[in-house]
């Protein structure tokens, strides 16, 4: 009974990229310039899956890194698309917002963006997916519809969602993903809620990996917070099939994140990280610095809206030099982050996995 | 140099009551009569560790209850003191939190009490530990002095100390304890901090474990949420040396917990868990039910003043079969809890985490 249990379990699993992969790790997809093509193929020819981050790019853009990726490596690789949400806003919360922000903007000579909605060049970028018959596409901030999975899948091998509990797993899997990126409240930057909105009582990781578990039979990328190798083992002992890091490749030589941030990373002077609105209108996780402690309380939910607000600050803040204004995404893991190359970074992060299971397995078989 | 560096540590790392258990499987102290002298003996018994909840009780009752478990088991098991804190509080926050309460507390037809502070019996219980000799004891809500730690190997094996940080980590090991229990803010019950303050950002468990193993030379104990041998693999993976479960042996068959604690666990009807100060005065998870959304707004930071105030009409409401105002507490795993006899479910967390050792180990050697 026992065996043929498994043998129909295997049946209804279909292989993903994720069976493929020689080591168990994705780097995170990350926007705004820090998952540069060099870190994503670096990634995959080390065995692991790298991803573009299609968010905040033009469609042509994207377009390129695609093909950037494509003439390092000829592993697979993922790109990742931020589903358009609700752009229904509080108007007045928000220019209250604006007007709130107009010092802070002239502190760094910078003028405020206009706080407009936009969907972040969708149909474009879908178009760009598919005409590139990229191995892997993942969403954030929500699902893609039955119908657009389906038509996808003519295209790309697999269809990643992003969810945060149990319920939004459920959602993506009526939706016939194929696999689910399973994110914890460690985790760095946005937070992939389907909705805008504050959760106070997230699960920890492994307690939604569980509760995703009991749903979800696909394969699951466990993310939020992991930053060494036994952190990789935990969550693939938890049931994930690949552990996905961004901090940490944040932090490498390949990644395009600002000089700053990745110093700061490891800046004691910087007390931790909490889950802010401040810069984006959306809960995001970075470090604590003048700007979040001086507006989070402040912040509308209004997603891209107030990100649209406060772009040009942001970079006036980056271009003079003070970390103090620049929203430095960051996950629970960032004190262990260390420059090392990508590929050097995910081989030793699978290394000291399988130490950490020998380890442990020891610990169980006294 | 690399086995010379394994040699050393060896070396410094001394024996503890950890590494003498058949499972490395803890079941949390839980006060209020639910870890009962059955529950920890049946746990100890099974090759796991076993743990007494001195918290709450008379010294006498403490003593009779280490006397019971002696007469169920002979194998290793612990005693859990609360450290008492400081009874510094503000009268008028309490006064008007009292005053909220009068009609909550004519509902259940019971007196509120007085909202004092007291130590829980310190003294007392520090000599019934002493002249028990009991194998095992540990602190929460703070660290004893290097001076009573020191006192206390004399007459005990080994000194755990709760810790949520790697500050508090640091403070247990200036002290010379022996062991950390490593708890995440997926615990239920009352979180351990030393102080008692709010913690809005607080680590998830495995990017904790990674911090305190970062200042820590010691074994350590992993708590917060676990719920399946998955789970337990998770933390012996993320370095931890034994997990430590408090809701899922909360459920079982030997706990004195009241049947509708019990029942609620898995009541889909309790949206989920949250961290509050309304019944006690210090942070504490447990199931949203009336009593929490009502009044946790208005709770002062005042411990045990609050628990003092709210005993009886916590007790009244029990009484009345009325979960809503009762303090249920609970983990973020309590979804998964089951009615197994202790002892199954210790060494099927164990059987548990072996499988997800090697299925993990599988995905990682492929």
């Amino acid at each position: 009974m026992a065996s043929f249990r498994a043998l129909t379990d295997l049946d209804h699993r279909t292989m993903t990229v994720l069976d493929k992969l020689d080591i168990p790790i994705v780097a995170a997809p990350m926007a705004g310039g820090v998952s540069t093509p060099e870190l994503v193929a670096a990634v995959s020819s080390a065995g692991g899956l790298g991803f573009l981050a299609a968010g905040y790019l033009s469609s042509d853009a994207v377009r390129d890194q695609i093909r950037a990726v494509r003439r390092l490596t000829s592993k697979p690789f993922g790109v990742n698309l931020f589903v358009p949400g609700d752009p229904a806003i509080d108007a007045d919360v928000v220019n209250r917002y604006r007007d709130r922000l107009e010092a802070e903007a002239a502190l760094y000579g910078a003028t405020l963006g206009d706080p407009v909605a936009d969907d972040d060049g969708w149909p474009g970028k879908l178009a760009v997916v598919k005409d590139s018959r990229i191995p892997v596409v993942s969403f954030t901030f929500g699902c893609p519809s039955a119908a657009l999975v389906s038509t996808l899948k003519r295209y790309v091998s697999d269809v990643v969602v992003t969810v945060t509990s149990a319920h939004e797993a459920r959602l993506a899997i009526a939706a016939g993903v194929d696999v689910l990126c399973v994110q914890g409240p460690e985790a760095g930057a946005h937070r992939g809620t389907f909705a805008n909105k504050d959760i106070s009582d997230d699960l920890g990781l492994i307690p939604l990996l569980r509760r995703v578990s009991a749903v979800a039979d696909l394969p699951l990328i466990a993310a939020g917070g992991l930053s060494h190798g036994r952190d990789v083992a935990a969550v693939l002992a938890a049931g994930a099939q690949a552990a996905q890091l961004g901090t940490m490749f944040l932090a490498c030589k390949e990644s395009g994140a600002h000089p700053l941030h990745k110093a700061a990373l490891t800046d004691p002077s910087f007390p931790g990280t909490t889950v802010t609105r401040a810069f984006s209108g959306r809960p995001a996780r970075g470090l604590v610095n003048r700007f979040v402690l001086d507006h989070s309380a402040d912040a509308p939910h209004a997603y891209p809206h107030v990100h649209n607000l406060t772009r040009p600050l942001r970079a006036a803040a980056a271009q003079a030099g003070d970390a103090e204004a620049m929203s430095l995404w960051a996950g629970q893991g960032h004190r262990f982050a260390t420059d090392l190359p990508a590929a050097e970074l995910a081989v030793s992060l699978a290394d000291q996995a399988r130490d950490a299971l020998a380890d442990a397995a020891r610990r169980l078989d006294r």
